[in-house]
């Protein structure tokens, strides 16, 4: 049996820039590609963002929503029916995953506060794509050029990140990252480092005990082929990886880790979902409504979102 | 009267790097400081790291230990004599200063441990100099090409920052960074960026309180001719000052703002102390056991320290 490889792009929220970064990223993508990309979106409003940076939208699949209610989307004005739509690209997606129709999704922004008007359940994709494929633990995970960082606690108040953090879940994060560094990524024996939690990794419990009594635990058994090291100095660790020392780390708390990702990868890194049973990849970014429309979007990440769950794919088929 | 333009240079520990980096601050230096240079080290080990780097110490004044202690110091070998001779650069220093006979000390990095068993009785070079001075408030300013960025807390565990943050000790450190910035650096009307505590600077209330209820009160007032901004979200906010949108950052907590200085502008960056009466830099390393005496150590840091209390000092006479 020849292996799923057919990659989902849902649209986003249909009044934000995802019509115009989808456009974008499906125009700059290979020729070859086409065949195995299917867009959840509406036909509308990627016709009209494609219009707008001046370039021809490529024959792709596509499924809309039920009755199309994306096309009446305004770009920069998100209502119910924008809100009602976007949700609808995703289970349309979620629904083809389930069935094993789909290996990836790479999903546009969509709008937290209209989905949830519109009847989404959840805090957003990742807690919907955990829940409706069955994952038992996902991680987030930035895959850029210069850094590559997970994080262990997510969106969590700074007060209760310590109180959050367990050593299982530690330990979690660092598997699915070395188990993806290898079978996604192609690195053969990643380096793993595991950033403290404390300044100065605690000094020897002068700054906290969490460092030697929550994380290091999560390092004692060896997962090879990967080398996993820590807990690092935090303020030592993203520097010495953006040098090559780490190939992957994984951060305490959000961030801990997206302050050195913004710095230094910016919109070239790509959000992946790590323990789901698909490859999910996203741009890093938000709707942007306030230049929803004006064909001025830097669609850059999309491209990147794209071509690494198209990447990610190949690599797991093969 | 003229002002007192005299600048303190203490060795640190002379069985560390700090002969070495002194040294070659000073053989950097223009020939105009030496008149206005103390060192305050023993002889030997600083001609000894002169002559392991090739270079001829240039003639300053020099303030040794009492029985010339630091003279038997071997590099890397620290113990309770290089321990004493530290304490005592130290304690000459700031009797100088607080006799209003120094306008800056420049100090090479001590070991907390030795300096601790040779009757030390603080945590840090900060600490006592603020109870020395007098000082009411201080903060660590690192100031580098890239970053300036100021601690609201410093060597605290994680779990302690949010119980220590208060209004009162963020507006202090706001209002120490903008006299700074104005008074120190020659900026007009700097833009002063405060950063949130809680990822997205706690998005409403979603993701913690703190950004509301303990840092937006600390900007309320204005501080003219500064314009304080916050509180801001940390991922964006040292990648927009990085390009430049903001002069100086206010963090947080320690690994907040270390994180990026290190990042970004590593041993370039200067560790400012403000709230003293008088300037106070330094490098931002430590002792470097492991290479000290070997002639490799980066001078860098130390040569920027110099360079910064120089122009800081003619700022504050002028």
């Amino acid at each position: 049996m020849k292996a799923v490889t057919k990659v989902g792009i849902t649209l986003g929220d249909p009044a934000g820039i995802g019509p115009e970064i989808v456009a974008a990223a499906l125009h700059a993508a290979p020729r070859e590609w086409r065949d195995r990309i299917i867009v959840y979106g509406d036909r509308g409003p990627l016709e009209r963002a494609a219009k707008a940076q001046g370039i021809a939208l490529p024959d792709v699949e596509l499924v809309g929503s039920p009755h199309g209610d994306g096309d009446a989307a305004v770009p920069g004005n998100p209502d119910l029916v924008s809100g009602a739509a976007q949700v609808a690209y995703l289970e349309a997606a979620v629904a083809a995953a389930a069935a094993k129709n789909l290996a990836a999704i790479v999903t546009a922004p969509i709008s937290k506060t209209w989905a949830r008007r519109a009847g989404f359940a959840f805090l957003g994709h990742t807690e919907m794509l955990a829940e409706r494929l069955g994952a038992r633990d996902v991680a987030m995970f930035f895959v850029g050029p210069k850094l590559k960082v997970a994080l262990a606690t997510v969106h969590r108040p700074l007060a209760e990140v310590v109180t959050d953090l367990s050593t299982e879940r530690i330990r979690s994060v660092v598997e699915l990252v070395a188990t993806s560094m290898v079978r996604d990524l192609g690195v053969a024996a990643p380096r793993i480092g595991v950033v403290g939690l404390n300044p100065h990794a605690g000094e020897d419990g002068l700054l906290g005990d969490e460092d030697a009594d929550i994380i290091a635990p999560a390092l004692a058994e060896p997962f090879p082929p990967s080398t996993l090291l820590g807990p690092l100095v935090p303020d030592a660790a993203f520097r010495d990886a953006v040098h090559g020392r780490y190939d992957a780390l994984v951060a305490m708390y959000h961030d801990q880790g997206l302050i050195p990702v913004k710095l230094v990868d910016f919109d070239e890194s790509v959000n992946v979902t790590l323990g789901l049973p698909i490859v999910r990849t996203s741009p890093d970014h938000g709707t942007a409504y306030d230049i929803a429309g004006k064909g001025i979007a830097r669609s850059l990440s999309m491209q990147r979102a794209l071509s690494l769950a198209m990447e990610m794919v190949e690599r797991r088929a093969s």
